[in-house]
């Protein structure tokens, strides 16, 4: 295995169960050539952008259809295997590894737009289909998605997780744009949790219970989602500042004022000095927000105009704007490249990230002392932020080889989730809980919420083999 | 009891568990007077604004903190007694009715602003606090909390039924503006379901599985709410239409453009007669949109163009305009009134009430058909919508003690539903399911959904004593 070394007291989730060897020929008669238990498309589909490792699965199965997704489960299930469904592969949370043993879903191939209703602004997708695909997709409508989480993942994995990303300030999460999903339950069983409707009080809301769920309650096949119209103007600007702290200060204000901003970026000043060595882009080595306004143009005129005068108050300076697709494009290179331009400077290194997220008026509380800490800590990082969320993220870059680098950046983790929950925050604002998380779900939620977690997990999935071993252990 | 005869095939979740006088002992011993076994508060706490009867809970708690519900809950639940949530009444489908018997627990007392965190844009009360209430209370800080369904909700109740209403077009409803909630819970523990935090990754969403769960799986006694800085600019209008179609198709038209429009409601030329008869009003008796918008003064002049621009087209004609909160209220008499006035409008009656939702797109499809329904059974009705939700409501006015009119109601509503079911709608947008909608519930979302909420309310409340026979029957 390629993957790096772990401390085994990081997966106390480790639990293989077997996988017996009917199971894979009864996949092997079922999905013939796509089923496959080839080390390295098992290797590849046991791993994730997370800094762990655990065993591979012991087959991959590609699914084309719902229906395959529901005959893989049924088999588990006959079998009692775990099953981990897999998107694109770009969780950081280790939600894909196969730390108690059994079998990949790989819904990668269910990749359909299945209907666009533009006159509603609703799309409906296969679970595969990624972010990127669906906007070129449905770009001629004049419509488009717009949750970004960096990573060009699939609707699927963005549900699971609950992702959000840089444009969730505007628009919200996977929480607020998920209308319904198609869902295989444990037993194979293939529901809906909604229809298309804009609002509904029909009952529990199993839509949002899949959102977030993390593959622990099914596998998502479908996934309606809305659309919004293409901003008649958009601007994007980069702004840079004296300290973090302004720039925190300036994105707090532009919230509080209810400045309807789409994008607010933090950038530190290692951040911009890694982009800089990776890019050659020149940027002045200061922290940095990276912003973007969508409306109509009297309004982005006059939303911009409010935030350079609160910026310049602040000590904002050399103010950069850009309107035209390229040069926004340009300006916001800083932060699409930021998370590989960090990984290149320390050869070899994993980055072991953070996710907090506290209300907005405890950013600065929450987020200065946790660079201080990370300074004095000697581990080199990387600090970028959804801001206007109050959710931001730190890459500790550690060598995986070297015990007591992944020690101290867990241990600066821990510290900041302290200060976090102490903020009436969270420690996870939208990578979700996976392997490494589970303390502070307890610590957050209250062991009554997160007992309350496990009785759905436990009525909804006897056998526990939807991806066990993820947010909580039973 | 007043309370309207009914026929009994309209209850069959009518099923009557003993309440052990232990049990009544014990609540007095423990909460004194505010424990009463009157007939008269009894009853009082057995019906609601729907038009079915049962007979009254057997006693009232009067809980005046979350230490009291979770005591009430402890003690019913050791006499696997049923426990009945009550806030101030005002549920349409029957939720508060004891169709099993039981005790219910008035929360109306628990109404304390417990924390406004202006800076955040967050407030949490106590579940008995009302919508108005708590505008009252943060007026200072310059913020306000849309969600307004007409009546004067609580909190805790418009949280139990996934509440929306007038704003919920730009705002959004009960689903996507709570953050957290308090929660009692079966055995009488108490949780917490969430954080301050704008958004959030850590674990299953419990807020949104409680948000809209009837009472069934706990007792809300905390709601976290979001606030919306007042809009600079507020100004409203009303509109008169040759027909429901045109107003219709310019509320489709208006909300495909994205016009951030922040109320668009329909009110037909039945209910202006009405309301011109009860309140004097004058007002033309043709179909109507009164709608409102918010924004700086730019933004609300260029929304209101737009849509004067779109209704003129469509034969949109006596424009009136309010900017002022005195004329503002004057305009949207004719809405607030339209419940009261249908009622007076045929003494002695009750109204059967829809709420249906489509997708904007098939609004007229499923609005234009059930208005010519209606107009044929010879039952009046009242007919206003959220339209721009894709939302409506028909009341139709039957005299309770004539089952005929009530048989002939529902028919109209059973093929209302159905129309907006093969049209990608739901059965209910915002007054929940309670005992009326169990039938539509099973018809949209298949039985595997409602079988998984079935599993989770048993695995969550194994007594089956949180308001039992509402939603589905066990």
């Amino acid at each position: 295995m390629n993957a790096p070394a772990h401390p085994d007291h990081l997966l106390p989730q480790l639990n293989l169960r077997d996988v017996p060897p009917e199971l894979i020929t009864a996949l092997k008669a079922r999905f013939a050539e796509r089923c496959s238990t080839a080390l390295v498309v098992c290797e590849q589909h046991g791993r994730d952008e997370s800094s762990f490792a655990a065993p591979p699965p012991s087959a991959v199965v590609f699914a084309e259809s719902t229906a395959d997704v529901a005959e893989a489960v049924k088999l588990a299930a006959q079998y009692q295997v775990p099953v981990i469904p897999f998107g694109v592969g770009t969780s950081l949370e280790g939600h894909l590894l196969a730390v108690q043993g059994g079998i990949s879903i790989d819904v990668s191939r269910m990749n359909r737009v299945l209907s666009v209703n533009a006159e509603d602004l609703t799309v409906t997708v296969q679970a595969g289909v990624t972010r990127k695909q669906l906007n070129e997709e449905v770009k001629s409508t004049g419509l488009f998605f717009p949750i970004d989480p960096g990573a060009d993942a699939t609707l699927g994995g963005m549900s699971a997780t609950r992702a959000s990303g840089t444009n969730a300030v505007r628009y919200g999460t996977m929480r607020e744009n998920v209308l319904a999903l198609e869902v295989v339950t444990a037993s194979g069983e293939v529901i809906r949790t909604g229809t298309r409707a804009k609002k509904s009080s029909a009952g529990y809301d199993l839509t949002r219970l899949m959102v977030g769920s993390e593959g622990t309650l099914g596998v998502i096949t479908e996934v309606t989602v809305k659309l919004y119209p293409l901003p008649e103007a958009i601007s994007a600007a980069i702004c840079s500042f004296p300290s973090i702290e302004a720039a925190v200060r300036t994105t707090i204000q532009i919230i509080q004022l209810g400045v309807p901003i789409a994008r607010v970026e933090l950038i530190d000043s290692n951040t911009v000095r890694m982009v800089n060595a990776y890019a050659k882009l020149g940027l002045r080595e200061e922290p940095m927000l990276l912003m973007e306004f969508h409306g109509s143009p009297s309004s982005v005129k006059e939303q911009a105009e409010t935030v350079q005068e609160i910026a310049a108050d602040l000590g904002g300076n050399a103010f950069e704007w850009a309107s035209t697709p390229e040069e926004r494009t340009r300006l916001w290179t800083a932060r699409h490249n930021a998370y590989f331009a960090a990984i290149q400077s320390k050869p070899g290194c994993r980055a072991i990230s953070t996710d907090t997220c506290v209300p907005i008026s405890r950013l600065a509380d929450c987020l200065l002392d946790s660079v201080s800490e990370a300074d004095a800590s000697g581990i080199p990082y990387f600090l970028v932020g959804h801001v206007g969320d109050g959710n931001f993220h730190f890459g500790y870059l550690i060598d995986p080889d070297k015990p007591e680098e992944r020690a101290t950046a867990e241990a600066l983790n821990h510290t900041l989730v302290a200060r976090a929950l102490s903020l009436e925050g969270t420690c996870t604002g939208e990578h979700g809980v996976g392997l490494h998380k589970m303390d502070f779900l307890v610590t957050e939620a209250g062991t009554g919420a997160v007992d309350m977690m496990r009785t759905i997990k436990r009525a909804l999935d006897p056998l526990n083999i939807m991806n066990p071993g993820k947010i909580f252990t039973l």
